[in-house]
């Protein structure tokens, strides 16, 4: 029984990697600069979505938002005008890059494409999306453990925000901590402390962002 | 390749229920009231662990800390003079009846015996590990639409707990549409508001827990 199980789950991620090239040539091909943005329960992702839509109105933005049931992610970031599609999973606790095969043509003409991956620190590691970049976002509301209790998916990272850090002190985190953490994981990933209520590290973001996308359309 | 995947999934639910089943007899012989606490990254299932141990000194309690990687909360709650165990799943997003099937002798003499799940709301739901009691705990700082979004863990849960209440304000969480997000999915569950850092809720789940323990050996 074991020996069926990774040898299903071997086929699953060599046809997961396929599906992801495929996206990957398509997001290169269009010019689109793809975001996958991972990250715990509620750390922040779709508020992330909804401010990097206001801020970055020099660029076209579109959003695929991933969630195992419905469509509340959908809905608040459809009501910024953008173009967005909604990923129900069902009882997958990542998105994969079929789910997101079947959504990317309708985003031919943006700049930005963000994607909203399943609330989840441990599964998308597995599942390349084709994306550019890789952002993982945490909060101190979940504890000033959740990085080093989390190492593999900050590896992986090319972005890792630390969320509400104005909480901090009401949840007792301590966010050096876990700056610290991310650094000892991944030296060469940037790391953002952000507050979206505040509008902290916001700024560093979209400017990030936008250097990003414009780095990779020239030359 | 899709065939091979689910006739591996069912063989692995199906030895996951045998076992569960070995594990439920265990406990039932022993007298022990075996708690399956799951719940988002960071919800405060840890918290609620040290605090039930203070707090229950009347009864013999041990624990079992389920987490990805390291010992962090196996250290934290050891530090009470309790018997504990860590179980490390690797890379899986949820614990099994076989990972705990491998720790329960050590708990015999134990009354209550609290399981920590790993960080996640979607997985451990089709993972029975032999538990009397399945709480599931997300706290108002993921937001409050942590509920609507995640339904079948709380439909198979008999105590749900809403932590943190304290800080909703903070997020703009509505900690009144959660509840009655929670009484929609399961009006069987005992629902308890709760604030670890303030003290809010402790009593009424301790005496819960007291409860369904002599109730459960009684007769
Ligand atoms: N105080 C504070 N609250 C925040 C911040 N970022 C997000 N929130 C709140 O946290 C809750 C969750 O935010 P979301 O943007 O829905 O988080 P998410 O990661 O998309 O959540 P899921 O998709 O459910 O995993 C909401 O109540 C937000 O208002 C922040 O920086 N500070
Ligand atoms: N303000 C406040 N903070 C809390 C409460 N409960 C837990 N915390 C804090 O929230 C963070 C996470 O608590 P833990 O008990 O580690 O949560 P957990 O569910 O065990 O976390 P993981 O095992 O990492 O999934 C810690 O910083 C706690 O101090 C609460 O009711 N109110
Ligand atoms: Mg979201
Ligand atoms: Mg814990
Ligand atoms: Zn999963
Ligand atoms: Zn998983």
């Amino acid at each position: 029984m074991h020996r069926i199980e990774v040898e299903a789950e071997v086929d699953l991620l060599a046809e997961n990697k396929r599906l992801a090239e495929e996206n990957r040539k398509f997001f290169k091909e269009k010019g689109i600069l793809a975001v996958n943005i991972m990250g715990a329960i509620g750390s922040g992702k779709t508020l992330l979505i909804e401010k990097t839509i206001e801020r970055l109105n020099d660029l076209k933005v579109g959003a695929i938002l991933g969630d195992v049931v419905c469509k509340a992610d959908y809905e608040r970031v459809s009501r910024h005008g953008i173009k967005a599609e909604a990923i129900n999973t069902g009882k997958e606790c990542h998105l994969d890059a079929h789910l997101v095969h079947h959504k990317i043509r309708k985003f031919e003409d943006v700049d930005i494409l963000l994607i909203e991956n399943v609330g989840n620190l441990i599964c998308p590691v597995d599942f390349d999306l084709g994306e550019d970049l890789r952002v993982v976002m945490v909060s101190v509301t979940e504890g000033d453990d959740v990085v080093e209790k989390h190492p593999k998916i900050f590896t992986i990272a090319d972005v890792v925000i630390i969320n509400k850090v104005r909480l901090a002190e009401f949840v007792g985190a301590d966010v050096e901590k876990m700056k610290r953490d991310v650094e000892k994981l991944n030296s060469r990933a940037k790391l953002i402390l952000m507050d979206l209520k505040e509008g902290i590290g916001l700024e560093e973001w979209i400017n990030y962002l936008r250097d990003e996308y414009v780095s990779r359309n020239s030359g």
